[in-house]
């Protein structure tokens, strides 16, 4: 199965996402500096990938300052922790990731057993971020029941996560039971993950799909050809809110036009309970470069100004529902993510024991 | 001003709008078979650039057969009109301008003054286009009272035309009544039409403007920043439906959910009452590669199929007004659009004396 990070036992390698479909290339990180530079220009990019490359990052330090400066490895944390926090500031995972690398951290009462400890969390968040994945593909596949053409955005499937994929773990499992006829995949202006990761994921698979600009999801859907639209989100708020990819506010409003379902799949990691509604979610802006260029080439006029907001959000209110590793939240809102958040973890106890 | 075809009398000069804004290309067409091609090609686009191109082509074709096979020329003619009528199919303003410049041959009683006839046929249309164009501005700017900030889809504007521009005509004359905040410019996918020519005429004419994705329309209403949307049209049926560039219908059904005006400027001949809605307009499907490469630059996986509907249709229940020459169409339905089109055209007389 495609991924996007491996693991050596010292080091992270990562493929380079920027250069695909035309070259796999990988890099290879041995610190937390080198894994948030990774995140911060989108060689590794995904909300739970994200999470899963910063755990390993941490653990990496412990590794690296386990010797003579044992003692300052609380320090030597707490500053990478810093680091890997300000890489990209919408998706909440890779705060959720960071939180967990700590609480394990705290909670080892051996300094020279860190590393292995830091290691193994990591290894775990990863292989239970796969495991999650494959139940949010059961429990978003069976809200069909026929056979469905469905659209997303963006890339939710193995590169975005540590395997197996979001929305497009919904989709991978849809087509493992014969339930869908095709997949219209955004492009995902201006960064292309649709046209250049999902496009080719969906290619490797052998999953039925079809290439369309953002433009056209309107078309489509007056045309009757879209079922459903099925989304990822770098982070929800307390009410049901989803920030996610820019594009995705305007496929839940054309969803809502046409009576089309809308469905965001993502783990309980990106919830932000903090954070009462979506207006609160930080929208990250990224260079007007990569609007205006396209591999390096000018687009536009010289001198021409763009904006570049990263994520949008779609408030609640438009949202189907959310499909977790827990449950599916119908109609989200405060009460019933919290009901949905608060089940029993079915999948904690299969993801510990990583393959 | 910015004028995309130039009549030297005997030939057309065709600025080539494929290489705009990095280059400044100008081919030149002595006959209707080449006119056509820059049509098909897209070297002249938008539809009332199509039509004058295309009124230019018939004349050209009476020039060149003038002389020893002049009893020919109404089977020349008829041949032309087919080729230019063939090029593109979606814009009706071609048609229109081909029927006109065939209704004006047959009027023609000496067969020697037929090119003459015909290339002052031509200089009518250009020259009438660009008078429609400024009362189309007119009428368009005289919506707004306060300052606004408007979004436009594609380019409607000088390039788009003979000259002046329909929906990037209205916002030119805000631009000069001090109504204009600024323009978000939607970049237009997949041919780039907003990056490229129109963040082109806006920077020439000095008019406040900033880029987005087509992706972007929905956050930037969802936050109030928009004040009405402006768009053209490439073809409008008996009861208001309106065929435009993909991606239109989708700004339509933002604007209705976020209680957006939303504005067509088109001139009366962008209208086919042959045709009762917009159903039955032919949408052009062009070339998927257009989707999949940009520059010649392939941005997918090899083997990506992609869909590459030219044009969208917005039903006219999602139109705020069409802004015409001959007044402004509100809530647009069969009654609505028989009456304005029934008025009286102010603009033929004065723009029936070319400059």
């Amino acid at each position: 199965m495609l991924q996007p990070l491996i693991w050596t036992g010292h080091s992270l390698r990562v493929l380079d996402q920027r250069r695909l479909p035309n070259e796999t290339v990988w890099s290879e990180y041995r610190d937390a500096a080198g894994v948030a530079e990774a995140i911060r220009s989108m060689q590794v990019r995904g909300a739970p990938a994200i999470a899963a490359a910063a755990a390993y990052g941490l653990a990496m330090e412990a590794q690296r300052h386990a010797g003579a400066r044992g003692d300052r490895l609380p320090e030597v944390l707490e500053a990478a922790a810093r680091v890997l926090l300000a890489s990209r500031p919408t998706a909440v995972n890779l705060r959720w990731a960071v939180e967990r690398m700590q609480k394990a951290a705290a909670a080892c009462p051996d300094p020279a057993a860190l590393p292995q400890v830091l290691v193994a969390e990591a290894e775990r968040i990863a292989a239970e971020d796969v495991a999650v994945n494959r139940r949010i593909g059961d429990l978003g596949a069976a809200l069909f029941a026929r056979p469905v053409q469905v659209l997303t955005h963006c890339n939710t499937g193995a590169l975005a996560t540590a395997g197996y994929g979001t929305a497009l773990g919904v989709v991978r499992r849809l087509h493992e039971l014969g339930r869908l006829r095709q997949v219209l995949v955004d492009e995902t202006r201006p960064y292309w993950q649709g046209a250049r990761l999902t496009a080719y994921e969906l290619a490797a698979e052998g999953i039925p799909h079809i290439l369309i600009t953002d433009s056209m999801a309107g078309h489509f859907m007056q045309r009757g050809q879209v079922d459903a639209v099925l989304v990822g989100a770098d982070r929800i708020a307390r009410n049901g809110d989803v920030a996610n990819k820019i594009g995705t506010y305007t496929l839940a409003v054309l969803c809502r036009h046409h009576g089309i379902p809308f469905y965001v799949a993502a783990p309980v990691s990106t919830f932000d309970l903090t954070i009462a509604t979506g207006e609160d979610i930080p929208i990250e802006e990224r260079d007007p470069a990569e609007v205006t260029h396209v591999y390096g080439r000018r687009i536009t006029p010289e001198g021409t100004q763009a904006a570049h907001p990263a994520f949008d959000v779609t408030p609640h209110e438009l949202v189907t529902a959310i499909i977790t590793e827990r449950g599916v939240i119908h109609h989200p809102q405060p009460e019933s993510v919290r009901a949905v958040l608060a089940a029993e973890d079915k999948t904690r106890a299969e993801g510990s024991t990583p393959a």
